[in-house]
């Protein structure tokens, strides 16, 4: 039998709480599950016979020392700054650890130690980080064992709604943290094409947006992510002249998403005086230059040329960022207010369903042939 | 007799250690120099009989103590972050301080104290800041006791190159600190105009540049400041509806330096890789897209609409941008690499003037009626 420790019974979770659940009398497991709130906890156990719930709290390290000594494995679906504290006790009692997060300094400095126990700190393994690398790096590697040499890679990766559910003008709706989503691409994109290291600042990030056709789903947008080099050595692909990991989003989103940024409405890195008294439009009329009678839609237009194109115009008004509704947010950010704009529109109703579309392209050359996977792109 | 102690003998300190030596026979000072470099601070003296210099270590607090207590006023003329050690001792001492830097959080924190003492530390009280708040005071001071109520204050400033000397086509050298003047503007621009609060990113900053007129001399360009906001406070006019300061550049310098702004070429936040190897050409086609044939000038004028202007492109190509020149500077951000391209360019020739132009206007109510002032603007 293995014991199995699950921190964390957030939203996130949910499924594989359920997973482990549903696996756990075929491959005799046990799953006990700590979260602050015990009621979380026992809710996502449902009573199951293999499950069992407790109150954790990470401040208690007694507490977190005695339940690792007790299982064979722990999975942290805490927030991601409270990982450390769990890896070094597991290290200490050399357990193994998997997380879904990025591999942070600490989680690093914590390796040789856990290999020299013999144990496994396995993150960046839920979906993306996670089954984009795992997928990325089975083609790379069958493509390194048949002799094949790397000539470009592209990965892109978005969280959208289902098709059946997409009804917005924006064809978007908020399946993962709103606050990421408002902040994406913030800080410059570096990639690589043909041997050339590019950047791109924030400001032009979305303008440049292109598009790719993925299988019979038809066309998505992308714009590259924040840091594609540092795959090279990640992936073990140092000579590859081309690489890009990417974003995508439907048709029609990243030029509307810019009206946004050209305004600068998406800074997180000052607050508004008196923000809570602002109202939609005032907010709006603060990044657009004084007139004494021209409509805040009118200096809009005038002063973001996108905002021109009807389509854009709508999909912006329909978010109600021209009406007099109160902010009411004290001391707020504009990144905060444009979270709380879409945080009302851009709803996931209890129903739908979200769709992950993940598209690696490998570029390579075989017996001084080039070719592509996937074979139809 | 007064004893005075100038700390620092740094290019800044010349003209001020001058004034105080040609005064010093007049109104009874002994001027005492400090600075790590004896050498630099003997040359600042130059064998004045009321001057002497000593070599200045300020980790050495045993030195400082001492050198303090034989003084009336301690001058300031060190980097700005070594101000607290000097204002420290001479508040422990009850000495006066002067600085020409911006009040940091730590002098602000010894204000009490001094004021306990009966002592003074004058900070902000060079040019910008210094002359400006001065001079911007006293009219306010003087509208406020003529009854009047202020309306709007501008207050524009900008170090240039005198006239007589202006013979580049950017119109404009390094007449002081080149890496401020590459970073100008980063962050966001707040002011006040008839009672709304307004935003400018740094990516429309440029480009929202206006033009005022000053006397004789003709146009300027202004763009806002970081924050104008604050001196509602700190200028005792909390209601006023319009304020704002702002940077004044020879027309035509805003929108060719917004180039550099919309490439992302000013960006400090990040390095180069392998920017050593780079050359000026291929610096600047980093921040374009990839394409196999087309040159970096054209792919220039093709993304960035504002190049295509060829009074700006004449002013980018002059700057030598197009050319292979290596850079040659490892480990450099965007921003480090941009500084050297203009400091090969922009260059204070041993014989040219600078010139600092500063333009206050008042808006205010007096008896009724509106008024401006100056009368002419």
């Amino acid at each position: 039998m293995k014991n199995i420790l699950v921190l964390g019974a957030g939203l996130s979770s949910t499924s594989l709480i359920a997973y482990l659940l549903d696996h756990s009398t075929t491959l005799n497991w046990k799953v006990k599950v700590g979260d602050l709130s015990l009621e979380a906890a026992k809710e996502k156990i449902k009573n199951h016979p293999n499950g069992s719930a407790f109150q954790f709290d990470l401040s208690d390290s007694k507490q977190l020392a005695k339940e690792i000594a007790n299982v064979d494995v722990v999975i942290s679906m805490l927030p991601a700054f409270m990982h450390p504290v769990v890896a070094k006790e597991c290290v200490n009692q050399g357990k193994h650890m998997v997380t879904a997060s990025y591999v942070s300094d600490t989680m690093k400095s914590l390796d040789a130690e856990a290999k020299a126990k013999g144990i496994s700190l396995l993150n960046e393994f839920g979906l993306d980080p996670g089954i984009d690398h795992m997928s990325a790096m089975k083609t790379i590697d069958e493509i390194k064992s048949m002799g094949g040499k790397m000539l470009g890679f592209m990965s892109n990766t978005g969280g959208l709604v289902a098709p059946e559910y997409d009804n917005n003008p924006w064809n978007y709706k908020f399946t993962w943290n709103p606050r990421n989503v408002v902040l994406a691409g913030q800080g410059v994109a570096q990639y690589q094409e043909m041997g050339q290291v590019k950047f791109i600042p924030y400001h032009r990030l979305y303008s440049r947006a292109f598009t790719v056709k993925v299988l019979d789903m038809g066309e998505f947008e992308v714009y590259p992510n924040r840091d594609s080099l540092k795959y090279k050595t990640i992936y073990s692909i140092e000579n590859i002249p081309s690489i890009m990991r990417g974003t995508m989003r439907k048709k029609g989103y990243s030029k509307a998403w810019d009206v946004f940024v050209q305004l600068g409405a998406t800074d997180d890195t000052y607050k508004i005086p008196d923000s809570e008294n602002l109202t939609y439009r005032s907010f709006i009329n603060s990044f657009l230059a004084y007139h004494s009678t021209q409509a805040v839609e009118d200096k809009l237009k005038q002063e973001i040329a996108i905002a021109n194109d009807p389509k854009i115009f709508e999909k912006l008004k329909w978010l109600g960022i021209f009406e007099e509704t109160k902010v009411g947010l004290p001391n707020a950010s504009p990144a905060q207010i444009v979270q709380q704009i879409l945080e009302k529109k851009w709803i996931l109703d209890p129903n739908d369903k979200d769709m992950i579309i993940m598209q690696h392209q490998f570029d390579y050359e075989l017996k001084g042939k080039k070719r592509k996977l996937p074979l139809h792109s």
